[in-house]
């Protein structure tokens, strides 16, 4: 992970009650969001903070990059730690629902967002992380150290 | 999801201690395993136990096929539910670490076991389920009625 550095107008943090409608907006520039709302949020933000790995840490995090002095946030994205029993009992983060709000684009903030995920499993312990993504978007996580492993299937009820 | 009938003398049911040797055996003949003692896997099955979903049901439900006679682990499979923000704070499931012990091949226990996971995402209020799979089994998950979906990018430490 050959780390991107963030421009100095943003800050990258953990997801927060105030990002309600920052986090919405983002997302649905990637797919349906939905009709949920601010309590409905916080209850999701408070599942997350409840989801412990067996050392205690966070299972599920939640980052945000966020415009320093407005609080907008330009990109939001989802690393969740998955608790196997192959690999001694190893961990695997799965990258989730990576977006990057239109007015924010062009600026490696996806870069550095992923890269910044790729940080959070390596230090919580994962001997891999994985995500999903279209092919036409193999190319970037390429530039971010990702390498192709397989295919994902869905079913859908 | 057009369930598969399971043998008469199998017997699908959640993962116990004394699965041990048994989930051990199946899992590594899909990948390196490792040298958890029993100590270690009783306490990987307390830990996911204890993962609860925002309804109070496991999020964590990993299932074995075991002979009726003798209990012995035919095949092992996982599905994970995630908590998300987007499709309404809707729930996907995750489909890991399938394994048919090889000398249970050849009786459909593999797709059996597909199916079962499936409807238990279904039960549990999932939208979708996904799972990552080597090209060589994308035809065996289509019979199992899943379809490609993207591809699966992985970044080891």
């Amino acid at each position: 992970m050959t780390a991107t550095t963030i421009p100095n107008d943003y800050t990258v943090r953990r997801i927060e009650s105030r990002d309600f409608e920052g986090a919405k907006t983002a997302l649905a520039g990637l797919t349906i969001v939905g009709e949920i709302s601010q309590k409905e949020f916080d209850s999701i933000l408070n599942y997350w903070d409840s989801v412990l790995l067996p050392t205690g840490e966070q299972a599920y995090n939640t980052f945000v990059i966020t415009v320093k002095d407005t609080e907008r946030v330009a990109a939001i994205g989802t690393i969740f730690i998955e608790k196997k029993i192959i690999h001694n009992g190893g961990l695997v983060g799965h990258i989730e629902d990576i977006a990057v709000n239109s007015d924010f684009r062009g600026q490696k903030l996806g870069k550095i967002l992923i890269d910044y995920l790729s940080s959070v499993g390596k230090q919580l312990g994962c001997y891999k992380t994985i995500l999903d993504c279209d092919v036409k978007n193999v190319g970037f996580y390429e530039k971010c150290d990702y390498k192709e492993a397989g295919i994902e299937m869905q079913i859908r009820y």
